[in-house]
């Protein structure tokens, strides 16, 4: 029997819905990598950037949003310009300074195609000797320009 | 001219798709607010729970599973029996209270369909009249049982 031109549209139809079903689910297993790897490339910046005393640098990072929240004990920083006053403040105020920063611990989970939180642990090493150090938790975004952070909770050893 | 049946199938299947389309588009929307909603629920049913001294009530909130994350200061209280173990120690040791527990300020995001998570601030009112508080930030899944905390990360004012 030979099939009307229609009959041969919707199988070539059928065929390439099949073919994007596929390419969907291998482009969901590569984008997850992707995001894990991108995700690891933005806190490598970041800790690089702090080793520098580029805290412009490390900024990169966050979300220039006046929607980023920044938690750490009971305050909240609000927007890319609190957190950037809360860094200044606190490492790089009178007295104050950056020390060598190190990220470890990482535990990168994307949640979704354009989301992933971040568990990991900071550690500071301070001229005087000090090693202030705690916890962090991140939630990202993918944004047109790349992953950034949303918000950030820190907490610190008591 | 007569379609062949192969054809009216894919055309079929190919309206069937595109209503289905429509459907998800739709019923995202929606689950964003029973998300929403439902999560609400969740953090409501332990607010409650804690406040009737039912520890167990309480834990009903957090996914029953090793992989169940906590971060306190610089601790990390690893699964669902770690999180208990540290709450009983806080909260139920010697000397110690549950206290009246407010969660506030929950600001509540989905982050794809099975995912979330959510800002928010905790306050305790205990009989001496002091008042530990501070802030949280929750990550939850969404399980065949319901919306669960998978990763907490409580601070307090220092």
């Amino acid at each position: 029997m030979r099939m009307p031109r229609i009959a041969v549209r919707a199988v070539a139809i059928g065929v390439v819905l099949l073919g994007m079903g596929f390419a969907q689910a291998s482009a969901q297993t590569a984008s997850t990598t992707e995001a894990r790897t991108a995700i690891e490339n933005v806190l490598k910046t970041q800790q690089e950037a702090w080793n520098k005393k580029d805290l412009d640098g490390f900024m990169k990072g966050y979300w220039n949003s006046p929607d980023l929240t920044f938690f750490s004990g009971a305050h909240i920083a609000s927007g890319w310009q609190g957190a950037l006053e809360r860094y200044r403040k606190t490492y790089q105020g009178a007295g104050k300074e950056m020390g060598k920063l190190d990220f470890y611990d990482l535990r990168i989970e994307p949640l979704g195609a354009d989301s992933a939180f971040v568990r990991g642990a900071w550690h500071l090493t301070m001229t005087d000797g000090k090693t202030p150090h705690g916890l962090f938790t991140l939630v990202l975004h993918r944004f047109p320009d790349g992953w950034k952070v949303i918000h950030d909770h820190t907490s610190a050893a008591e």
